[in-house]
């Protein structure tokens, strides 16, 4: 039961205009079932949401579902090659027409009727219909779709928001020479974060934690988005190490003409995001205990594994990792105001032997063993928030980017409610 | 999470006036949890609705109960041989009074403080009370109940539609000579089908999907309510089968003087009904892979298994088939927006003797697996129209049954509202 | 699903106003989310609950966490030696800080972000914070508390109800004696009972049902609340040794100077209450099957086991028994409007051995067995009460502790919502 106190029946309009900046979002944003139809309406349906990789639909006529709310959608690579975003509602009376997560096909038949469309959509077949019977206008329902350098977002609006090609000119220079489209799915792990999705983002968004995740710091400098006079004096050796970790890297990138400067436009735009290429601890390579390579077969072209992580957020769902020996892509889904999918994604070079270039296991320890850690973390704070007596706190200067997250947020609400 | 993306608030009265015929209705029909109260509280709280058989309460003292929603009803017969209705509500402080599906009772006792009604319902006795304590006008809420040729309805509102006695004298020639007051229950299945109720009928009212049900069209012809020029080239000769057979069986017929003849008012009034008796395939007797008889003792005082099928619908919530063999009998049971549970029972002479009569694996099994095929396409349907991007889409000529479902449960919604 | 088939929108106001004296509540108050929203928080978060005893914090550090609905609270044993109750809710971003039912703690830290508080909710550190940053406003956020004789109240309100020290100063001198101070846990068990908290509580306040409890019944005399010209012909006999063991537990109070006598303040007062002294029947020292001691070792300073059943219930949430040899406290406290939890808590002399002095499963067996029996009956009275045939019943003569809860209930909505 979830009750508030003092105000049952608080507004969004209130709860937007008295937010205070540089404090945590009050417990309704969290735990209020209506606010979390008005986050599935306004934020999912209308912003750009990642839900997978060109590297699940390699052949014409590969295809996987995905579920955003109440909505599901097939990707798919049509006849002609193309990544492709269709409903999965059956023209006829609505039945789901694919069931299975992923699959391959010819048409696309539903299961009820027999209805049978193209890949493209088009309604190809239906039988026992009368002479006047137009099946033209009843093709499957298309969705907005883009393939950026590999990643595959989709916009469930009827007019997605105009600037995700700017984005994509910004990121792709960074992206492209990780070539994607050459990766295949090593291991794919979805879990159920007992928490709301922001909280999710909120807590990727800041390393201030980062002391629960042993594993994952062997190799990741946790000063993210610290600045100088924040840290404790606990951190400063390890900051001595990322600048020169840093040096070295740039002139790495610089020979091999890769950008790495930051770039971020996170509360400044609808399809907000922020990429950087940093360093990583130790042997530099990957993630894991000594930071080496987890996969001897280098993604594109590299030559070398020591080219650090690309860091990529996009907003609203979603933050990659590329390094030079693999990729790792996380897709953020609210289930409830309560409940999370976060989806994870490791990519290899497709020519890479499991066995052989890698080991499944080795390759997902770290983020397996850091996601379980993220829910448990997730999990506290939506018990916490869900009390009556909770009020929004204060952030540290090292939790910038959950400021910028949530300023995102909130203005986003504000612009499709205006 | 379900949400509508564009219409967070549509009213009941936008949706009735909006409704296009001869098309699927709109999502918030199947998944308003708004909506599924208003089916409760308008379509199962005011109409017949068909709960059970007199096979099923043979004995004075015998009951079963049934649960429709919120309700709990106790049927029973009772100490002068006639079936009766009584909510299971402690007239003291509300306990429920019988726990258990079913049982027999010389006095029906609350077991939390004993107090002890009739089978009639009277308070009899309760202990510890003042002088002045009239227990006349504490007896168990009676709801009205009809015993139709062995069938039970019963109506929850205080004045059930007036119709049912009419409907009652069209039936009862169809089904009197199936006797089911000397039936036993051979089986009983309850499964729960994960779709609104509105679906698992809709799915009953046609056969256009029937491929998907191969045990059941080796002896049911899936050419119901198809008219010739609907027919696709592969049922021709599927269609040629069922006019011989249908020759045969009203010659059959006629020789035993029993009504065969379509009779159909499913939207002119508010017990809304269609019988029909039809002939089966292959050896035409009864369900299964060859159509014979499923028990050797045939019901009532038949001669030969050879009578088709005489099958039933009544509005709302049931459907049946009476065989020269048996009788199975549907009863369908909204639970939640969502969720619906269907009740299916099996009839044989009550004389038939189990292991030598009938088998009740072989006597069940089209059943069992039609049930379980329509399960899985009911939740098919109830996963796609959940989706924001569903819109009704037309039914084919052949699906005239479904319209005409539909289209009384329109009519009954406006004409309770009004 | 519930449904009020004729009244869907009934408000609260109304069904306070038309409340029919001595009889039970209308079904809307045990089945509406709305409802048991408003208990929560006009009932449960503004009036003292209890919540557990000092037996469970005797060391500075000793903590529990209770769950109130939303609520979470800390019940610890600061430093200072004092019994203190805290928001489990962390300043910076509300994470729950303590995640485990009970423990100890030198300092609390929240698990996410390390943030620091001593036992006393003070904020004594927190990590990369800027110059300007107060720890002083960022303590945990304290809760009212009370320790009455060894029990321990919470309320969750700004200003809770200023009669609790009245109260404490009437019941203090019968519990005294028993030196709560001095005790152990020696078994705790929750249930989960499928039924409004309402329901638990009425089910506790009459013995009319008593026959349902034989454990219970061997020694406690099931004439509680019963009026001589109530008893049935059947409970006479009961009533005689009622009467004889009264005589001389009256005499053994008299010289030990204990206090028995009826005071009984439940529907006059906030914090309602009623605390009387009862012989118990056979050997009337303690529960069980024979009525002798379950435990050898006797609380405070007591030299005889034969001093009855000192009973004490407190509105809105809890009774309590308390014998010579052990003390039994159970806390109510609701988890939705038809989930309820109860916890039940045997308390021993801190110096009593188990094995020895007494065992845990003879200790506990009969409010074992009687708590299940009674979660049978609640559970079926909330399946009733649902059906919108329910209405209520008239109240027996002996259920008067039933009408006296239920009416300081109304009175409380009443006041609260004034």
């Amino acid at each position: 039961m979830t009750i508030n106190q003092t105000e049952p029946h608080v507004s969004l309009d209130e709860l937007l205009s008295r937010r205070k900046p540089g404090h945590s979002l009050e417990g309704p944003f969290y735990t209020s079932d209506q606010l979390a139809e008005t986050d599935l309406r306004e934020i999912f349906g209308r912003h750009w949401i990642f839900v997978g990789t060109t590297a699940e639909i390699r052949e014409p006529g590969d295809y996987f579902t995905v579920t955003v709310g109440p909505w599901s959608v097939i990707v798919l690579r049509d006849d002609e090659d193309e990544v492709r975003a269709l409903h999965n509602v059956c023209r006829h009376r609505g039945a789901r027409v694919l069931t299975e997560p992923r699959g391959s096909v010819g048409n696309i038949v539903c299961g009820y009727h027999k209805w049978t469309y193209g890949t493209d959509g088009a309604l190809l077949h239906a039988e026992s219909q009368p002479a006047d019977f137009d099946p033209s206008c009843l093709g499957l329902r298309q969705v907005h779709v883009r393939d950026l350098a590999g990643l595959v977002f989709v916009c469930l609006a009827d007019e997605p928001p105009a600037d995700f090609d700017e984005v994509a000119q910004v990121v792709t220079p960074y992206l492209e020479p990780h070539q994607l489209h050459r990766t295949k799915v090593a291991a794919q792990l979805d879990i159920i974060e007992q928490g709301n999705w922001k909280l999710v983002m909120e807590n990727n968004r800041e390393c201030y934690h980062c002391d629960e995740h042993p594993e994952l710091i062997a190799s990741f400098f946790p000063i993210f988005a610290y600045s100088e006079e924040d840290l404790t004096p606990r951190l400063r050796p390890v900051l001595e190490r990322y600048q020169k970790a840093n040096v070295a890297l740039q002139e790495e990138c610089r020979l091999r003409r890769l950008p790495m400067e930051v770039r971020e436009e996170v509360d400044t735009r609808p399809t907000g995001f922020r990429v950087e290429r940093m360093p990583l601890d130790r042997s530099g390579e990957s993630f894991g205990e000594d930071a080496r390579a987890l996969c001897r077969k280098l993604l594109g072209d590299f030559t070398t594994p020591r080219l650090g992580d690309l860091s990529l957020h996009l907003q609203p769902n979603s933050w990659f990792h590329f390094l030079a020996d693999h990729a790792v892509t996380f897709s953020v889904i609210p289930l409830s105001a309560g409940q999370t999918r976060l989806r994870t994604t490791w990519l290899v070079h497709e020519d890479a032997v499991e066995g052989i270039d890698y080991e499944v296991d080795a390759l997902t320890a770290v983020w397996r063993a850091t996601n379980e850690q993220d829910g448990a973390l997730v999990a506290r704070t939506q018990a916490g928030v869900s009390s009556p007596a909770y009020e929004g706190g204060p952030y540290s200067p090292t939790e910038n980017q959950v400021e910028a997250f949530v300023s995102w947020y909130l203005q986003r609400l504000r612009a499709t409610m205006a």
